[in-house]
């Protein structure tokens, strides 16, 4: 029997990597990836200068599901018989001996889509998680300011929300990171505004990557947010 | 001039160091470390096997504080005073041209001592902080399963909280964090009841260290929890 690795990458800079992943990456045999068809895959790219010469590639593309409103159970459906036939090829790849690394952006478990596959494999086939640098921790780094202090209260919100959920969440915690903004993006500032934090928010965008870019949101000019983005609040707890 | 690392190590296990923070611990000359009186310190502990030869050790050591109530005015000003003479120390040496790697358990920048460094220095000679996985990343982890899917909402608490707070954040999340138990384990467990969390929380120690453990919390067996614990419950999002 071989392994599953759910292989964290960190945030894009690869010296950030941890010591692990990148040697299990670079002894890859079999390397799998979640990728939007037609597209060459965010995690696969961030590695393009470390995977090893002759390994073999199983990109996983996920179902065209853009015609079909989320809340459709079709949705679900689809996406659900897609984890089921990837899980399944890894499946057989490790019943017959090999190890798969499956790259995942930032942590694993941390709102990744390895876990449709963990729960899939993971009472089935030995499966480990190399935990990671979250996105989170590149972008508040990235600003330059430390994101908690004392007993600050952090939360975490996905810009997929809904506004009244956004506003009562962001009004009550110190700290703030905001995840998946894209077309979520005027929804997320509305409830910003609406909280009182909009003066005091960071947008990040490709933290720790060659193209990162950062503001403060009230200065931002272009329009765009895209897929690697995140908006911080800082905390201003209690410090000596 | 030299440079400031504000260095982060990890949760533990020292295969999850990045790259970077492996490149910079193995080539230091100087490494800082914040600890107790008495005691070696965690993060240089933590490290032990990686530093290398002649490598020169400042242990910036806390002020002894028991006796002081965290309320009292005299609290602050002591622990500013401290922060304010090891800093003096890493300017002196940063200016006449060495660099200093300080040791930063998990991420720097989150609930990090570091910080109190890096305010005082930041501004005034090259400092640059290196993101790490956070000791959260390393519990979730070690649980066997997903933090957060979909959009759940993460909550990240600090046990030193007033009981009303723990319960009114606890009440209103999908998925939580509590750092800092220690002394803080009673109340933090009454929080987890009222707001009918106890059942699905999980206490992880020492998350990827050698001597981790973890369990349900309901069926936790010893009274003590050490310094390196935390309280996780999962969130239960969406998951086609
Ligand atoms: C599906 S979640 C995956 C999170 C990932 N597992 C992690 O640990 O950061 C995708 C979201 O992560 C955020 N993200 C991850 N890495 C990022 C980076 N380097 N810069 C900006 N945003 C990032 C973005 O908000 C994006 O919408
Ligand atoms: C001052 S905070 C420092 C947090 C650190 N900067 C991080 O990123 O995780 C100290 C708290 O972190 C938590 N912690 C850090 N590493 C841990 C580990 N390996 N296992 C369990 N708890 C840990 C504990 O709750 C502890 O009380």
């Amino acid at each position: 029997m071989g392994k599953i690795y759910g292989l964290g990458l960190g945030p894009g800079d690869l010296d950030l990597m941890s010591v692990k992943a990148h040697r299990l990456l670079t002894g890859a045999k079999h390397v799998a990836y979640f990728r939007k068809a037609g597209r060459k895959g965010q995690a696969r790219k961030m590695v393009d200068s470390l995977l090893p010469e002759g390994v073999i590639e199983f990109p996983m593309e996920y179902p065209v599901t853009t015609e079909i409103p989320v809340t459709d159970p079709r949705y679900n459906e689809i996406l659900s018989a897609f984890y089921a036939e990837v899980a399944a090829h890894l499946r057989t790849l490790v019943e017959s001996g090999e190890d798969i690394v499956v790259l995942c952006e930032g942590d694993p478990f941390f709102y990744g889509s390895f876990m449709h596959l963990y729960t899939r494999l993971n009472e089935v086939v030995p499966v480990e998680v190399v935990p990671a640098i979250t996105g989170m921790s590149g972008a508040w780094t990235a600003t330059g300011q430390p994101i908690t202090w004392g007993d600050d209260v952090l939360t975490v919100l996905m810009g997929t929300l809904e506004e009244k959920d956004l506003v009562r969440h962001m009004d009550d915690t110190d700290a703030l990171v905001v995840m998946k903004i894209g077309r979520n993006f005027d929804k997320v500032v509305r409830a910003l505004k609406v909280a009182g934090k909009f003066d005091d928010a960071w947008i990040v965008q490709f933290a720790t990557m060659p193209n990162q870019s950062m503001c403060k949101l009230s200065e931002m000019t272009e329009k765009v947010t895209p897929y690697f983005s995140i908006i911080v609040v800082h905390g201003q707890g209690r410090r000596p």
